[in-house]
């Protein structure tokens, strides 16, 4: 089988976060699969087809790109931020897995991006530089009880939380559940960072406490990063204060 | 205060993975520190001078770069992988905080990068495409007794688990009580992902099952990650098998 496929992270919106690899990718692809906005990004090429798809079309357009591939195209899936985190590559891969066996010998390359938590922490200091989990709170894929139980075990474990897909139109409330829930088991103080954005024109970072965080500031295009017992905030004048998150950790509060 | 330090991510070894903006942040220099091997990979500038330290020397190096940058001059300080996931950037804050307070008006620009895990996870398929914990296995600068607290609550809330810093000379019995640890919580066909120098030349990616993985695979150089309940691994026929966590969870057996 001569087929190819490329899945392709590119970061956070700018070009200046495309690495050589995945713009060497995206050169190379007959035929670029994305969601519109994400396609919109990638240098226009004569002869290259271009196939968008709506947002929440995971599965089908990696059918799809699949199904390209295997006709001996090289094709290109394109992915905002990292393909491996909550992105096309695991879509992929269970499209492969559910797939007819011929998908398994196709030239599968992943390509990774600057994923959005990577961008927003780099804004703001360095509050991801201790233990830290990764969650999505999309109660799309899996029940809202377990989100509860990751959120409880992970605050009183002493990681810091990264949370993606904080909120939809179709899913309001989960992050202010989600900033009560933590509430009961981290301090008021604890630092909380929204990055709404981060890399495109119109980027916002703001910083608030667990007590005073307020939901509304988070959209689709934020990513909400919630400190541990061990994350401080550096005041600065007439600049974004630092959160950092030190390498050393007592844990005693935990 | 005129001076600027900008704390830059070159991802995991090879220059494809550098992006537009830590290349950009790098010939703006005047000024590099940062661990040896990570110095040589910048491209050689004339009048740039160039500053390398011992990789466990954090704190000093960020402590002369800031130094370096408060009289004025663009310092740019090093960081394999992503500076802000267990590495530069948590110790530039640190040293920020504890420092004179001229150096909360430097101008920091801290440049995100394709971290360890990223290009990992990329490698072999998609095993942090749901919810994770990223922990460091060092035990210098927190109690092992954290560390279990950690790997216990992780594994058992449902988390993939991705571990930095797995062994060192210094300390080669933790990856191994790791393991041990896990045993108890997940099932031994867990499946165990070692990669080793990805992006670099001498590059190795291999998986294994929690039954039977070998500590002994792991080296200073190494990423580990240990899948969920809900990781799954196709074969694929004369190829490395695919490792992915699907974006659907149930959560029944956390």
């Amino acid at each position: 089988m001569s087929g190819h496929l490329a899945v392709i992270g590119l970061g956070p919106g700018d070009a200046r976060f495309v690495t050589p690899e995945a713009a060497d990718a995206l050169a190379a692809a007959d035929a670029l699969y994305g969601y519109g906005p994400y396609l919109a990004r990638a240098p226009l090429r004569r002869g290259q087809s271009r196939h968008a798809s709506d947002n929440r079309e995971e599965g089908a357009r990696a059918t799809a790109a699949l199904h390209h591939a295997a006709e001996g195209a090289r094709v290109a899936l394109i992915s905002g931020g990292d393909p491996g985190v909550f992105a096309m590559a695991a879509a992929v891969c269970g499209a492969i897995e559910s797939g007819p066996e011929a998908w398994r010998a196709l030239d599968l390359k992943i390509v990774p991006g600057i994923t959005a938590m990577l961008a927003v922490a780099a804004r703001i200091g360095a509050p991801l530089g201790h233990d830290f989990c990764v969650l999505s709170l999309s109660d799309n894929l899996k029940p809202w009880e377990l989100i509860e139980r990751r959120l409880d075990a992970a605050a009183a474990a002493g990681f810091v939380l990264a949370l993606y897909n904080p909120v939809s139109l179709a899913r309001p409330w989960q992050l202010g559940a989600a900033f009560e829930r933590l509430r009961k088991q981290l301090p008021a103080a604890t630092p909380v960072v929204f990055g709404r954005a981060v890399g495109r024109t119109e980027e916002s970072v703001s910083v608030a406490t667990l007590a005073t965080a307020d939901p509304s500031h988070a959209d689709m295009a934020t990513l909400v990063i919630v400190g541990s017992f061990e994350t401080r905030v550096i005041a600065r004048p007439g600049r974004n204060p630092l959160v950092y998150t030190p390498r050393q950790a007592c844990g005693a509060s935990a």
